[in-house]
């Protein structure tokens, strides 16, 4: 049940609030289940089945089932929600502490008044760190000279969006919406835009501003400038606070915008641009495409099996880790690995020591260092590509095979291209579940619990028509 | 004074114990400080100076107002030590837990009486876990095929030598004669050696075998090879214990002798095959020759100082890390470092985040890595040389700048040779503090106190005359 078009809540989002003007707040009937109340005006009449969880569960057996590459995104199977005439509060004008900037007047948020009336974009957003989402309406800027602006067609589902809804790096700003592997369509260019055209398919990643003008940006590294804007919570040039592709649209600068090959689909498109590029980019940096050699991926999530991809593609020898047996028969048939392994398996660990030239950790839980370093061979490079706490490793086992633990987060706007051009040619597409607006908070809590294959994808141009 | 002379021991070996044959062993009287008593036939009479503390002192504090490049080794100094006669015990037949080869027939090695016939070799060793050193005599196999003699004239003193000689790693086996710098004169060469001829000036690092025969041996890392064989403390393919370079003469396999070209002085060259390859290695493995990018050295000891010399060779701008403000001056003015960091200064140490290449980890006592690793550049490299405890990090200090954290130990033949020839050409010299053998125990010490600028050497030519 979509709770626009009821007033009553879904199990998805029972735990829901809503940030409708006060003015127009008021409470609905909705049971004990219900939190909070809404007001949606006017409701849309659409298909029950498209938006209950029942359907939600549905649409993402059927993609399971038919295999990614042969998704259908047909809206007759999942209806869109409406969103008309809802004017939600923008966030606070002291955004994020530390960092006081007031907003520009030229971005329309002067007043209340004027902030009702410059709201043009529809969007789900948590309100507090229950990191529970529901529909919000606000503003994008209005498109400037150097800007694009995409009608959002497809958004990825990435840890990340957890992280920051639920405030567990107590910076996050609220309303919040989340957000950040983003695909879609170009509606509108600035007059200096000479890199899209209205009709190109697009995508934008992990951050929407730099500098432009230092030691990383120059290098095309803008993912390192200090002054780099995540595509959410982040705190924009103009001192707004950047709202993310669980939304209708967005406007960005071009440089921050990629193009999207034609034919490659929009809704494999969007993982590319972090869960693929976040792989990708160590991968390239550490010289992993090189035919014949070992590859080891630790954790098969949105990331893992991408660097699975990556290295086949690369022609190595793929060995995946994880915690997981249910994961065996998908990493060998369906993802081309070499080997499996359960990490547990302390006999197996042995047996592969000294093995490996490279490894990809994309676990964020916890975990030990040196069993993993330690099957690399002299010279190894294990790159860590999520957010574990804190690291421990002996130095010897980093020293007596001269090896090599590393870091990366996301990548460069031109490593970005090369990677998505590249799976373009080489037919890479991330696996993934596609799911509807309504059914994120089910995902997230999913994603949690590790249960995704591998990608949720949020069909947004079907879910905010 | 020295023991083997008087039986009575001096202060420097009172701690000492003597392995002389127990149907030998015969107690001296040497008061309350002596331990253990030993048998020394025949004494041999020397200068009393030449042994004592004092006159150990009196040509330390020499050479350090010499300077390294102006050290006198005449023997009119240093008298040497004389050992003749004594046959003291060869380490017993099960040599290291979990290593239980017996000795072959071959080494001449099979009986009590054998053993003491065959003692050709004079040098110093430690007894048990107090670490102290006192004369000891053994045998080195005769010259095989493949093999180098040759007269040690000088070795450097390692800090493994405190930790194998004190039993840190509880693998010691006693008694146990330390030194891994070894630098002498080629006396005989097997039938087969095409490499070396008799006179030529050589060098011994870290090992003296390995299989030749694997992966790492066939890319001449044979510093990684599975069956390395360390210098001193390793059980060598034929069940023996390895003894270093606090002695005579040594004989070793071609491949790991390594020719010191013309020119270079020895006691110069022993810091080499330790102190100088173990932060050569990384750096080239590292790319860190690249002229005009920044590294920072962190400790400025034997290895600190030899990554300085080839930083400022390579043409880097250096910046010495140290606890230690005392050595600031000679950083600067001696060594040629371009800056000098009090590394608890939290001011400077913030001031030059972000603003290194790559960074040499000398110190090997317990120290935080995260302050360090913050001070490199987007993809910056951190290696690791020393020893120290557990590693801890921060995930996000390696990923949000692609930073790594790189360990190294020692080198493989090739680039050792290479090193070798690189400090020649560009008249790379370590600076070092020439000492007598018996001054080994308050080097020793000394060397636990960091007090040694920047390395140890024993002139063993004159010691063991």
């Amino acid at each position: 049940m979509v709770r626009h078009v009821s007033c009553r809540p879904s199990p998805a989002v029972r735990r829901g609030s809503c940030e409708c003007e006060p003015r127009e707040l008021r409470r609905c009937v909705g049971g004990a289940a219900m939190v909070h109340g809404w007001s949606c005006k006017p409701p849309v009449k659409r298909r029950r089945d498209a938006a209950s969880p029942a359907a939600g569960a549905a649409i993402r057996t059927r993609v399971t089932r038919e295999n990614t590459r042969s998704i259908d995104n047909s809206s007759a199977a999942a209806p869109a929600l409406g969103f008309t005439g809802t004017e939600d509060r923008e966030a606070p004008r002291r955004l994020v502490p530390g960092s006081p900037k007031s907003r520009s007047p030229s971005s329309g948020l002067v007043g209340m008044a004027a902030e009702s009336e410059s709201c043009n974009c529809d969007g789900w957003a948590a309100r507090d760190p229950s990191g529970v989402l529901s529909p919000y309406r606000f503003s994008r800027r209005t498109v400037q000279h150097t800007d694009v602006s995409l009608r959002i067609t497809h958004c990825g589902v990435c840890y990340a969006d957890v992280v920051w809804t639920r405030n567990k790096h107590n910076d996050s700003v609220y309303p919040l919406v989340p957000g950040h592997e983003i695909a879609g369509v170009v509606t509108e260019v600035g007059s200096d835009v000479d890199g899209f055209k209205v009709g190109d398919h697009v995508a934008v990643g992990t951050y929407v501003n730099s500098c432009r003008d230092c030691e990383n940006c120059n290098s095309f590294l803008e993912n390192h400038c200090s002054k780099f804007v995540f595509t959410f919570n982040g705190v924009d040039s103009d001192g707004t606070v950047t709202k993310g592709g669980y939304s209708s649209h967005i406007v960005v600068h071009e440089r921050y915008c990629h193009k999207i090959p034609d034919g490659y689909p929009l809704e494999k498109a969007a993982p590319l641009v972090c869960a693929g590029i976040t792989v990708y980019t160590p991968m390239m940096r550490h010289n992993m495409n090189q035919p014949g050699k070992s590859l080891g991926v630790v954790g098969l999530g949105g990331l893992g099996h991408m660097a699975v991809k990556f290295g086949k593609a690369f022609g190595l020898k793929v060995t995946v880790f994880s915690t997981s047996e249910s994961k065996r028969d998908e990493a060998i048939s369906l993802l081309g690995a070499d080997n499996f392994v359960i990490s547990s398996d302390e006999k197996q660990m042995e047996s592969l020591k000294n093995s490996m030239h490279f490894i990809v950790d994309t676990a964020s839980g916890n975990h030990p260092f040196d069993p993993y370093l330690a099957l690399l061979k002299v010279g190894g490079v294990m790159v860590l590509v999520g957010f574990p706490g804190e690291i421990r490793v002996q130095p010897a086992t980093l020293n007596l095979g001269a090896r090599s633990l590393s870091g990366s987060v996301t990548g460069g706007t031109k490593d970005t291209q090369e990677m998505i051009n590249f799976c373009a040619a080489n037919k890479i597409y991330p696996d993934i579940e596609l799911i509807k607006m309504d059914y994120i908070n089910e995902a997230l809590e999913r994603l949690v619990n590790r249960d995704v294959r591998y990608r949720f994808v949020i069909d947004i141009e079907s879910s905010f028509r």
